[in-house]
């Protein structure tokens, strides 16, 4: 019988670092979600996460490191499955972007990458993939309708049903509000434009 | 003649507090809108106002209170003045929104208030006032032919073509963004709702 094969010792490192990483991010992706930018010290994410301050230090020197990371462990935004109708996916994409709100709070995480995509390269470059992601089946459905200032017209009133609410009274919209949001514009782009 | 009449002590007192109230309020808006939330410091207040940090923390204690006092000291937001042109008023006050927001720096002042106005009640308070004022314009004129959930819809959607790209993209919108949304709003809204 051949030897059982043993484990290479730089890739059980290797394991162990990305487990690392996978905790720490997690734990500081939850500390900014439910507890926002103020707690995001190496010493909440290290008493959340269960490792020591001196290893996070060691891996993530600064507070921006850990945000960084926070905002790489966030997965993609909640999203819905396309059918065809366009009155449909609009509201359904917008119901999942309120759920994203009400279910991951997701609005701080808005909040955190409006502040510091402002003034820090690092977190503008994962704001605008945030971003690529979250508006991407609005984007997609309206395209069918709409192009260049018309369409980026569309795509920034309907994100701003949620964002406005969310951000500017700390709720979000009604089933309602986001029904009529969507008849304004289906109502104009199924009109030609100018 | 009547002997000249003497200042009353209290009064010059009540001066003296004003100015000072004055003078680092208007010190700690300009810090906020400049530097942004990070640089709200004792330390950096008192010294853009020119005052000692021993008077700041005898009258305001917390950082809070500064960002507070700060807001306090913001003016009125910009606005259009209405000609009865529903698309010309909506249009004119977008470009206010949009001209508060690349002279004033208002969105450093929304991404505070959104960050502060979820936890903390006095700045859910200044932040209701603020947008208040800021949406009323807008309000006005859409509820001329709107209402309820259509009339809330369409106030975040027009606040959305300005608020999204302020803190979603880091930009503002142009005019023909700004064109294009107004005429969706309008055809839709001169179109009788359910």
């Amino acid at each position: 019988m051949a030897p059982e094969p043993q484990p290479d010792p730089q890739s059980v490192e290797d394991a162990r670092v990305a487990r690392t990483r996978n905790d720490v991010g997690r734990a500081a992706l939850q500390v900014l979600t439910s507890e926002g930018w103020e707690s995001m010290t190496h010493t909440r994410i290290a008493k959340a996460a269960g490792y020591s301050k001196t290893t996070l230090y060691t891996h993530w020197p600064s507070r921006l490191d850990l945000v960084t990371l926070a905002l790489d462990c966030l997965g993609g935004m909640p999203h819905h499955t396309r059918t065809g109708n366009i009155a449909e996916d609009l509201a359904g994409e917008l119901r999942a972007f309120r759920g994203g709100i009400l279910d991951f709070a997701l609005d701080r995480i808005l909040i955190v990458l409006a502040q510091w995509g402002a003034s820090v390269d690092e977190i503008a470059e994962i704001r605008d993939r945030i971003v690529v992601d979250g508006e991407g089946v609005l984007r997609a459905v309206l395209a069918e309708f709409a192009e260049g200032a018309r369409l980026q017209a569309a795509v920034s009133m309907l994100s701003g049903v949620v964002v406005c609410p969310a951000l500017m009274y700390g709720t979000v919209p009604t089933d309602e509000e986001i029904d009529r949001a969507v008849e304004i514009v289906v109502s104009a782009l199924l009109t030609p434009g100018e």
